[in-house]
């Protein structure tokens, strides 16, 4: 576990010190996009099983690595996996996407959540870190992740996905203190959560927003970005003798960039409708910034996606502080020829 | 068609002119949650029939208003009505929304598309306007609307509703001389369209973006706001010696407010993602602003619903120039009883 780290050029971008390239992953590297995801998905049998399985989830977080010259691996799971440990019985309809079986919803059912102790709960994740920390053997840092409070939240209380958030907002507007209480469990369940992928092995931690950005200005400062602050106070930020960075990415959170950066994290996610040059002379001195080319420049051919590359690190401009990614996941259908593209030209610079 | 108008809030709201209350609509608040309107759609036997129906299309425009004491009618339409009337056979698939049936894809399809003649191919939309301006009989002003054409280029590209716009983000990168064609002629069409609206009775004008926010800022301006503020550009603005006010909504687009305010339109739509009393220290000197409640605070109760209006007046503070509406349409599963007490809320002021 404690190998030389052969490439920490997204350790030093997050905390924005110099480096010889920009660093590059894929948010959903990891994924469908690869024939061998979808060959190691099958044998599987289900998604959860691979996510639950600690030698198929490294096997998967292993071959973008394989293909593409990323400069970090990123743990695969699910966001879901805590509520699913808290009881509420995650499962995968095909092409509906996740659900629970027993999504949670009045004062009662939300009074009776705890929070799980990761190590015996989620200990498929925590040895499923052990064993791709052992796997990397140094190549580049591992970084975990988990679901925001209240993105976790309106999972549990929807049951499902959602677009309109009728019963997560009904709670939301009608018995804020019953949303507070549910949000303030995830915390703590998020916060040991991360702290033990940390101690598993995890080098970077990330909190994923997926759905702040459908709260308005002030319930996303109230009941998302509170919490998410929270974790990142009880989180433990040195490991192995290094500071472990932590990246807040709020999907839709453009407008609120000044806020997320003052919540002592290190880096924030952006998706591709802020300009990253924009949100650097916003924040950019606070925090380094990870993104944020639009995923759909994938399906243009190489030179296309090359051009819009070298457009974001343009954007960017010199100076440490840049993470290149996507501004969301990857999305199933790209060939991941464009993915070898988009790498080669970040590495070769602007 | 020339009764005088004997409420004309929302008219002077848009131009920023005093008004003794603070205007409310409500976008489709000819819709799925008022049971008169289930039972008339029930009757037009299919979604297009009643659009294509004007004395349907009259009868569900004038339902919200028998219920609500609303400062304005919008027609009943749909936005997809324009690339309909250009042959591409719009269609809707219980469940599942809008399909074309005509697809348009490559450069030879595109640039077969001609704009319509809206007195002749879009004849319903216009008799609709003028019977509903007679049964209307001046005692709210009714709005005219359109589609984008980014959005509808989006639904014409895609051949119906997307998540990922891979086919029309792919001709973006690929091949914009041809999405441009398109917008093009999409312009020519909308512009049109609005102006046979006007013509025929519509007293103000609001354009509709609803996958503006989808594109990067740059994408933004180039392939969305820049048709946007041709169309602008091509209407009548003056009709029955009055001024009709454009408004542009785009959802997602609270970032470009700066922009969208400089494109010669009277007034901004505001999704609920952006505090209104900001919007108006941005652009507020310039244009007028419509909106913004969250859709979802509707779920809530009546206290909570006069509560949150409140804010959203509060926020916006006093002067001229602010329209309330939702930042997007009222869910389907909205109870009625909630709107009555919106409308109650911002008539009685902060």
């Amino acid at each position: 576990m404690t190998s030389t780290l052969r490439n920490d050029r997204l350790l030093r971008a997050l905390l924005r010190q110099p480096v010889d390239a920009t660093p590059v992953w894929i948010m959903r590297q990891a994924g469908r996009y690869l024939p061998e995801y979808r060959a190691t998905r099958e044998r599987a049998g289900s998604f959860m099983n691979l996510c639950r399985t600690p030698e198929l989830a490294c096997e998967v977080t292993l071959q973008p690595l394989e293909r593409f010259p990323l400069d970090a691996a990123i743990l695969f799971s699910d966001i879901l996996t805590v509520p699913d440990a808290m009881g509420l019985g995650l499962h995968f309809v095909e092409g509906e996407g996740p659900r629970f079986e027993h999504p949670v919803r009045t004062p009662a059912e939300i009074a009776a959540l705890a929070a799980p102790d990761p190590e015996l709960e989620l200990g498929y994740v925590t040895d499923a870190v052990r064993l791709i920390r052992r796997e990397l053997d140094g190549r580049v840092p591992l970084i975990g992740f988990s679901g925001s409070p209240w993105t976790l939240a309106t999972y549990m209380v929807e049951g499902g996905s959602s677009k309109e958030f009728a019963r997560v907002k009904g709670l939301l507007y009608d018995d804020p203190a019953t949303l507070h209480r549910l949000l303030g469990v995830l915390s703590d369940a998020v916060a040991a959560y991360l702290n033990a992928q940390i101690a598993a092995g995890a080098q970077a931690v990330m909190i994923f927003d997926t759905w702040g950005g459908s709260l308005t200005p002030a319930g996303y400062r109230e009941f998302s970005l509170v919490y998410m602050q929270r974790i990142v106070e009880s989180l433990q930020r040195e490991s192995e003798g290094r500071r472990v960075p932590v990246t807040l990415f709020t999907k839709g959170g453009g407008q609120w960039l000044e806020h997320m950066a003052a919540s002592g994290c290190d880096a924030l996610g952006l998706d591709w409708t802020t300009d990253i040059g924009d949100a650097r002379r916003r924040v950019g001195d606070r925090v380094a910034l990870q993104g944020n080319l639009d995923p759909a420049v994938l399906y243009a051919s190489n030179e296309r996606v090359a051009e819009e590359t070298r457009k974001v690190l343009e954007s960017f401009g010199d100076g440490p502080g840049h993470v290149f990614n996507l501004g969301h996941g990857i999305h199933p259908a790209i060939d991941p020829e464009r993915v070898a593209a988009l790498v080669e030209a970040v590495h070769a610079g602007i």
